[in-house]
């Protein structure tokens, strides 16, 4: 282990036999966490060539069990997205691709954030449920095209064990590493075709485009080297996805969106994603050909069809879809507002996840309760103008005592007499 | 310490309070060993500024205890060598600047190598000890000028722990913490001034000039701030120094040298840098004074006697001196001779202390036996003409069956029909 840390030190590129060597000697305890932490190092240092980045993400994705999906015909597409504020796109996109014929058989993990994941979202919905056996999972796939379930094999355990290590020894920032560990485990969760969707900004991971695109040039790379075909969108978190920031809050707004009333930025997310997805399928042959499927999806409703009958599949109350107002609001609701007049130049993506997290939406550790009724609703995003006393957004909980929300959700508006035009959503497409 | 580790990952200069944090709580193993082996690849990747490098050493330096010299009258000088094949400086040099009136208390690590270390050789001389009590170590350093003992107190606790880590983590080669290593513990160890001795070349730790330079510019530098007397010789290993490898047969070059027979580069080594150090000790005011000090202390034999008054010191049988046949001799020798004429233009160094190591003057792990008798014997240096069955070395050895060692030696000769000049053994002298 040392020659292979000190090749890496010296910036020579790895070998298949020493890459696995690291892996598997890591993952099962023989090479110890601080030989590993060095050898992180040097790779944050060093970098690692497209050909070792995608040797590493096949070992890892190799160092446990991988889902074989091979029981569901077609093509499977699945996509991935690096995490942002407001991010409810799998819960619109997934029934517009199923309703156009596409196969999702998504796995997700339950992790950590701002507000929570997929799996939280789906859970708000009373009676849905996420822990499907694997013969009901692709059972349902088959029927109706797609489901959405957590994690049930023991996938990936390297990326586990090396992403608690990089943790605590600031060797989380490398793109080689960040992108095996995203593709290791979407590799291992079995598709045939995956759709990364690489947010940067303020409120995601990448806080820059530059950046995000390098991740997700690698991320495809390693696609093209494993035989998948992988495709990338770098789109903006520098404003929330959206309106809506929190489980029952976002499931609303997915479901407006499907019945043709989402935002702007929301729709043309889904529409350019499912695009590429149906393409992806071969179920149309052009991204320009899915669009125009996905926009029909929405427009006719067989979409928003696919949301219930999905929700429905996974046990959940579809009454609570056609009734929005079924589901339960939060107790306390703090409205912020303008204080000068002129227009949003900036709304703090991070700050809004922030608070939405602090109001009850979010998990900062595994384990923490999640309040589904928690969140933030924007009424304005970047571009608009605002009045003295316009109202800016309200702030959702069951906590007391969150009168403090409101500067804090404030301080995320940025308002100036210029107007500014809101940046692109979608800033690049790669398809390697 | 994630903090610490990203700050110096992200190429920032680390404060006192930062840089004490993690030696006290890397030493107290409040910091895990995996944080402590990627803050120091990151070390290596980024490296340290002058004032970092200076405050960790003095950090490390200060993790044990350290040694009081205040008892012993003047300016107490010591000399550092980072080590190489031949090198039996210390018995020559020691001598010298104690018979001029320096006061050398030197605490000698036992280590490993290719023949043993200071120790070693001094304990190959019949009754002589090296583990004195502080009293009488400084008794007699105050009475006779100099006295040499293995380390007695727990010095420099840090550097024992980074170093066993930096050893299987591939994080030895960098300057700083080497610099560091290397003067927390000469700091610690108490003397005023100290001369390093930064060996360059196939036999040394540092390979060439230049990395050699810059260790020792570190080094200097690190006195410098932390107010001691600190220079440098920048000298070279690409021959063994001197003719004799192993430990008899390097005490009986270091006496013949005394007696003024020694080899022209041991005897401009030691003239130089007792030059050097007893113009560190205000004994002389300038270095061509003192080597002409130094000079006189060979010719008029003034050295040889304080060798023998510094071995009776210590307990040692000086008659060995004085007859050097009294000394045991290896029971087997194989002879070296040139296989075709010409003029010897290089002698692997590494290779001739490997061989010595593998005829049992070295110890390749802490515990191992050394053979004192065991080594070899140059006959002829870089530079000399050789005919066909000159006699180049001889190896002795306890060991049987070890003909194998006429092709190693032979192997390290390079004999070539134009002649070189061998190169100038001293090749800088940094004095800060």
């Amino acid at each position: 282990m040392v020659d292979i840390i000190e090749r890496k030190r010296d910036g020579y590129a790895l070998s298949e036999e020493e890459i696995g060597f690291f892996v598997k000697g890591y993952t099962d305890g023989e090479i110890p966490d601080y030989q590993a932490s060095a050898f992180l190092m040097a790779v944050v240092w060093r970098g690692m060539d497209e050909k070792e980045t995608a040797i590493l993400t096949d070992c890892m994705m190799h160092s446990g069990e991988t889902v074989d999906l091979s029981r569901i015909s077609g093509i499977k597409v699945d996509k991935h997205s690096t995490g942002g504020v407001g991010d409810k796109t799998s819960l619109v996109l997934g029934p517009l691709v199923a309703a156009c014929g596409g196969k999702l058989a998504k796995m997700s993990g339950r992790g950590l954030g701002h507000t929570g994941g997929t799996l939280d979202k789906m859970e708000s919905i009373p009676g849905c449920r996420v822990n499907l056996t694997e013969g009901e999972f692709i059972e349902q796939v088959n029927r109706i095209g797609m489901a959405i379930i957590g994690q049930t094999a023991e996938i990936d355990p390297a990326d586990k064990k090396l992403y608690a290590l990089r943790d605590v020894t600031a060797t989380v920032e490398s793109i080689p590493l960040i992108a095996s560990s995203i593709m290791s485990k979407k590799l291992a969760s079995g598709s045939d075709a995956i759709l990364l969707d690489v947010k940067y900004g303020s409120g995601a991971f990448m806080k820059n485009v530059s950046e995000a695109k390098k991740l997700a040039e690698a991320m495809v790379s390693i696609g093209k080297h494993l035989g998948r075909d992988t495709r990338a969108l770098i789109t903006s978190m520098e404003e929330p996805l959206g309106m809506a920031v929190g489980n029952i809050l976002e499931v609303k707004e997915a479901v407006e969106t499907l019945e043709g009333n989402g935002p702007r930025d929301l729709v043309e997310l889904v529409t350019k994603a499912g695009g590429v997805m149906l393409e992806q399928s071969r179920i149309v042959s052009s991204i320009g050909e899915g669009e125009a499927r996905i926009a029909k999806a929405i427009s006719d409703g067989s979409g928003y069809a696919k949301l219930k009958e999905f929700v429905a599949a996974q046990g959940g109350d579809v009454s609570y879809l056609d009734d929005l107002g079924k589901f339960r609001t939060a107790p306390y609701a703090h409205e912020v507002r303008a204080e000068t007049p002129g227009y949003i130049t900036r709304i703090d993506c991070l700050g809004i996840g922030l608070s939405a997290m602090k109001l009850g939406a979010g998990r900062a550790e595994l384990g923490d309760e999640i309040d589904p009724t928690a969140g933030i609703v924007l009424n304005k995003k970047v571009g608009d103008y605002v009045e003295e006393g316009t109202l800016l957004a309200t702030a959702y909980t069951s906590k007391e005592g969150m009168e403090g929300i409101y500067s804090d959700v404030l301080g995320c508006f940025v308002i100036s007499r210029k107007k500014r035009v809101a940046p692109a959503l979608i800033r690049d497409y790669i398809a390697g």
